[in-house]
């Protein structure tokens, strides 16, 4: 996606050869004509899939999933995160380890809200090692729905998350894949 | 808002005289064509105010700020909840106390995205004691912004939160404003 690639270039800043920020404009910072933007491009890439909900994860993804589920029509679920779960027979719930903070976290979506007669689209603002989307995938599965499709934002392409969710079969589509950065310098897989 | 308070009666439900649920279309499941009606209605009420961003607060704000936004064709910037304060020259931060958690929450917005030039549109989903909107109106003012009003979806009217911010001169608008509640019916002030 080119104006995303475009902003990327013009506002986000490469720490390293591993950390990438982008709170200009996605995830402190909005810029809600580019998630309308977003929005469109899955609705154009799933448009085929019969999406009933769209599935995200507090807080960054929900203003990319806000848009997304404009664009499909349907609502869009966020799962919440919790420092430790509570017992509760009326959610479906996981596990997901943060490479950032060194521990795990729990992940729920009220039983409510899924069913097996949804087709889910997965969405994100990231994928790296992809712990939350294994996360976000394991809940649908929990719930008998089907993992349609998982759309992220951008994809750091030297890290596995995104081998993983393909190798396993699901069609992971990344508007901005980053190839290399390093220097200041960010390079996208063409 | 007669299409929220509809909603709020058909799929809202009471708990006691004091707690609303309404996570089936606002803060864990969210109906995107509600947010964008949402949305809508903010603008025509604070058109004439010159906003230049829209400000809440991690993470039921989020969804809601994104449709203010796309409506005034300006950022959304969400204030991040964090459990301690990292001194940080780089963020206006401010305590925030919840009454649900029975503990104090620190609550930070990068100093980049905040400027004396900037006129402020303050969204939540919620407004009940009031702490976090205080907290927000705190960290514009920090900031040497202009807090040009305060717009809730729902309005705990029985609480104190909108009494206190009217009483220091804010503008609030409610879209709905709940009068009472108790036996599992909501009533709403006319």
């Amino acid at each position: 996606m080119d104006l995303l690639k475009k902003r990327i270039l013009e506002d986000g800043k490469a720490i390293g050869e591993n950390i990438i920020k982008v709170d200009e404009f996605l995830n402190h910072q909005v810029d809600p004509v580019l998630m309308d933007e977003i929005g469109k491009e899955f609705k154009r890439l799933f448009k085929d899939s019969n999406i009933t909900k769209i599935l995200t994860i507090e807080a960054s993804g929900i203003a990319i999933g806000a848009f997304v589920a404009l664009h499909f029509g349907v609502p869009l679920v966020f799962a919440k995160k919790t420092k430790s779960l509570n017992i509760d027979e009326d959610v479906y719930s996981t596990s997901v380890y943060s490479f950032t903070k060194k521990t795990d976290y729990d992940v729920k979506v009220s039983r409510k809200y899924l069913s097996d007669e949804d087709n889910i689209l997965i969405v994100d603002d990231f994928l790296a090692n992809g712990r939350a989307a294994l996360g976000l995938v394991d809940i649908v599965c929990q719930a008998g729905a089907k993992v349609k499709g998982i759309g992220i934002v951008i994809e750091k392409g030297f890290q596995e998350g995104g081998r993983i969710l393909r190798e396993k079969g699901y069609r992971v589509e990344s508007l901005a894949v980053i190839d290399h950065m390093g220097n200041g310098e960010i390079e996208f897989k063409s």
